[in-house]
């Protein structure tokens, strides 16, 4: 039976208990993480938010029935516990902060008992991902969960009064939004007023956030909600938050500004990291030449090397028809490999192949000077020498090469680079490399709808010195496009975007959308650019993935108070399920017969 | 042809510019609110969020290709003015903030032209509502909207900023979540990957709150969006917004005080208004008595009068047959308004009628002295003055009565009271009178279902003293309830929850729920409370309403960015809209086939 807590009011959070306090009366609520009884000593460690602090009951000095009371405890009961602050009459616990007092108690009751739960409620836990989703309640209250939500909060806080402090306005987007066919997938929600229409939920509020800089707003931000029913991944969830800001009268500039000075805040507010500003910036092709990728981790080196050049006139006819087919010759220098076994240097080339390589050529420098090489019988010496040096190979090193089209090469030799890093341990989590990359491609080709699609958004700005190919030359022409990235990954990004009816015009034609089809998805933005529209720019951050990166945790579900799994459903609470036929009848809807199982 | 910002940088937003700034050099950007030729000058009133500022061109002074320039401007075209701030050669502008200066410009750009927009930009616009919410951008562009804007993110984050400061920690809970058939009707989003299952979008973050307070997260805070698919009303929208907390080791009380601070500190911030705490408390029962409303305004008297027991003998058959019947006869007392015409005593008549009174019988006590009533033959002298007497009818006064069961009588004198107020004119929109209503009943009867409904819901703790009565007599059992008012609207209520599993049981059964139903619905938090569970507590506030009674807006549309229309439709992006057949066959759905029109 549950007891009332009437009569008592909590006085403190276990944790927030010292030293300081001892000889005062206090009362503390939590959870029983432990009971030990020794030698007629129950010593019972209460649990909260803050921390965790040990009551003892003694024979003699406390009331007997309240000795008995406390033997009867089990983990996870929930108590209220009146009593006194004393110094530690045995050996400090070094490894609590409350380590140096106890609470010696007065009263006690229990306000809630508890079942053993499925899984003990420990940092750390072995226990199934599965199965802590299930029961995410209880999850939640280990303490590495506690903290990672803690973070979330104070992230999410600082960066609400850094903003607000910089003149934006914090407005709320609709959830209920139109659909849209461009990009990925909506969520949609039947309308029951209008039978056969549709809600789309927003894959980001920027058609919002554009109309909001037409309406003067100036600066807004918004901690706002966006969705994809998209296949998920490891960092992907079917929801999920962005930190969305857009600013008027403004240029890349300024952007990247007050981004430095938030990042810099949070960095050094919430983690004790000093973020050196400015931060570093690299334009994306510098970024895919030198790391085969727009999101490089360049807390390493292993840079890819282009050498082209140098092969170009072997007879090894991987890297010749590469280059006969306009493709080129890259290399990295894994700098100490030289000896890796076979076995491994064969799983490396499955990896490669798995991002697209039709092989992978190496050159294994052993200690003592000799050359293992998967291709050395179709090079001349001189030729094999001139490669190893402009790979700077020396004793010991193993150089892996790729051959293909641009595309190809960098996504291998980038991911490569990065599973080597893996496999040497060179990523650091308490190092924070940030790097802006800048001057994306305004358009990339699309194979599978045979035009070009926008690699940001079809409102994003192209740089002014290459409008002028936007028709000859649409896959030449810079974008006014910046993203922001951590160790090896995108955090967050954002343009200046089209503020001229002609400019956004030509945009649309060289997507290949008539007229016609942008009025029908964008008509109402296209018609506010009529009356009147500043010159506006923004960025976006993925909370989720930020936080991660800053908890130091692999998965944005440890970052998420209810996460849901792979199929997008909720372990917990069991969504999606099915509802009534009534509901479906109102909204003019019905399954379709292979549903009606 | 737009002109680029390049090369110019604005140094400060219109209204920040005064008379200190004098002589300097600055760059203003913003919309042309006003372009006047005369007599060789022309004044340009250039708009942003901060105000309106006057640029002069003066013939002679300024470069005659600018004033040619100048002159071509039309209202919202955006401008940027290089120039130097001077106080006025002309006479100031008390209207204007800026009216002790002006700008003397050195350059000027048009970053873009506008078409005339299809109602002019200003306060107080007496343009349809229509035709506003289809140019929204526009529309928001107005004062009076930006300042509501401005206002609604102030209440945001000065409510962030205090609850965290108060230990609450902000945590997202799921828009995707489990529809549930209790309640309100639930937004569906149908699973592409569960063919024929549907998540609901949350009436509110109920379920998920009190999770977290099994989880130990001890204090919860959430700007939380909330939605529901019923039929609009002026102040309901299909999704809104609520502040949403919940605190866990914790009673009435601290819920009560924690909330208080709140207001206080949210009215004196952002309105500069002291609130006089505590608030005052009021239990139900006192609030239907006295002023017929769960949500009495109490800026004004005109309190109900029970006279039941004075006119239990009369042969009025109106009163008598209520007083048999098991109601009462109440009155109230309209002071000064005994003169008013018939036919508008009429029209009260038929207003108590649109609330459920069969009558409405009056005493209109002239000046002389004279009485006119409409049921003064039905009673003897005596009565009538007994009557009066105990209305405190004066010489002028105006006695409404109502005869009924309580609950038509109070839906019917609470509404006159109102009614009568507005045409009294008592409301004073300055004045801001809170009140927590107490001691709410646990259940009442529906006739629709038949049996008990939740006033509030499930999960709300009935109060101790009554707790013998939920099998015996639950219609007299109070709940641990309160409701927040302001000024006679609910802005925010909550309630402490059950924690106790056999209290949780016996409110399944007296709602009449079957063990599996209550299984099926709530599964996952009775669980979550086998596993120890703090007491708790918690309250929403609907935000919107909030900040529409703070900003004096008689519709929460006006404080919304892009609110909906009556349908729930959006009449700016025309959403909802059809989407293509193979959306619907990805989620296992068709239209039925009245639909397919």
């Amino acid at each position: 039976m549950a007891e009332s807590m009437n009569g008592l009011k909590r006085t403190h959070r276990c944790g927030e208990l010292s030293i300081a306090n001892a000889g005062e009366t206090v009362t503390i609520m939590g959870w029983v993480q432990k009971n030990r009884n020794k030698g007629g000593l129950v010593f019972i460690d209460v649990r909260d938010r803050s921390g965790i602090i040990q009551v003892v009951f003694e024979e003699g000095s406390t009331d007997a029935a309240l000795i008995e009371k406390a033997a009867r405890l089990r983990s996870e009961y929930v108590i209220a516990i009146a009593g006194t602050v004393s110094k530690r009459s045995g050996a400090v616990n070094e490894n609590l902060a409350t380590g140096e007092i106890e609470v010696i108690p007065t009263e006690l009751r229990i306000l809630s008992e508890a079942e053993t739960p499925p899984f003990p409620i420990e940092e750390n836990s072995k226990t199934k991902e599965e199965l802590r989703l299930k029961y995410r309640y209880l999850d939640l209250r280990r303490p590495d969960l506690q903290r990672n939500l803690l973070l979330r909060s104070r992230v999410a806080t600082l960066t609400r009064q850094f903003l607000s402090e910089e003149g934006f306005l914090e407005i709320e987007t609709p959830i209920l939004g139109k659909s849209t066919p461009e990009g990925a997938r909506d969520y949609l929600v039947p309308s029951r007023v209008h039978p056969g229409q549709f809600y789309g939920l927003p894959q980001s509020p920027q058609l919002f956030k554009q109309l909001l800089m037409c309406s003067g707003c100036d600066r807004y931000f918004q901690i706002a909600k966006c969705f994809r029913d998209e296949d998920l991944r490891a960092d992907r969830q079917p929801e999920f938050t962005q930190i969305d800001m857009e600013l008027s009268f403004v240029d890349v500039d300024d952007v990247i500004d007050v981004n430095e000075r938030l990042l810099a805040k949070l960095f050094k507010d919430v983690l004790g990291v000093e973020v050196a500003l400015p931060i570093p910036r690299m334009t994306w092709q510098e970024a895919m030449d030198r790391y085969g990728s727009d999101k490089p981790d360049t807390r390493f080196g292993m840079e890819l090397t282009d050498v082209t050049e140098v092969v170009k006139d072997c007879e090894f006819v991987v890297f010749k028809g590469a280059i006969e087919n306009g493709g080129t010759v890259r290399g990295i220098n894994a700098k100490g490999q030289g000896g890796m076994a076979r076995k491994k240097i064969d799983k490396l080339v499955d990896f490669a192949k798995g991002f697209g390589a039709k092989g992978l050529a190496y050159i294994a420098i052993q200690e003592d000077g000799n050359v293992k090489s998967s291709f050395a019988k179709f090079m001349t010496e001189a030729q094999m020498n001139a490669l190893i040096r402009a790979m700077n190979g020396e004793a010991g090193d193993l150089l892996l090469f790729a051959a293909d089209k641009n595309k190809v090469v960098w996504d291998v030799l980038g991911s490569l680079r990065l599973e080597l890093a893996r496999q040497m341990e060179l990523l650091n989590k308490d190092e924070y490399k940030f790097l802006w990359i800048t001057e994306f491609p305004l358009l990339e080709w699309s194979e599978e709808q045979n035009r070009y699609v926008a690699m940001h958004h079809p409102f994003t700005m192209p740089m002014e010195e290459d409008l002028n190919y936007l028709e000859s030359d649409p896959g030449r022409v810079r974008a006014k496009a910046y993203d922001i990235t951590l160790n090896g990954n995108e955090i967050g990004g954002g343009s200046v975007r089209i503020f001229q009816d002609d400019v956004q015009e030509r945009m649309f034609e060289a997507l290949g959308f008539t007229k016609e089809q942008a009025q029908e998805q964008f008509g109402f933005l296209l018609d506010a650019f009529k009356y009147g529209v500043p010159p506006h720019a923004g960025l976006a951050y993925g909370l989720d993935r930020l936080v991660m990166l800053m908890a130091k945790e692999d998965s944005i579900r440890d970052v998420m108070a209810f996460p849901k799994v792979k199929d997008a459903s909720c372990l917990m609470t069991a969504a999606p399920n099915l509802v009534d036929t009534k509901q479906l009848d109102e909204l003019g809807l019905a399954l379709k017969e292979e549903d009606l199982v």
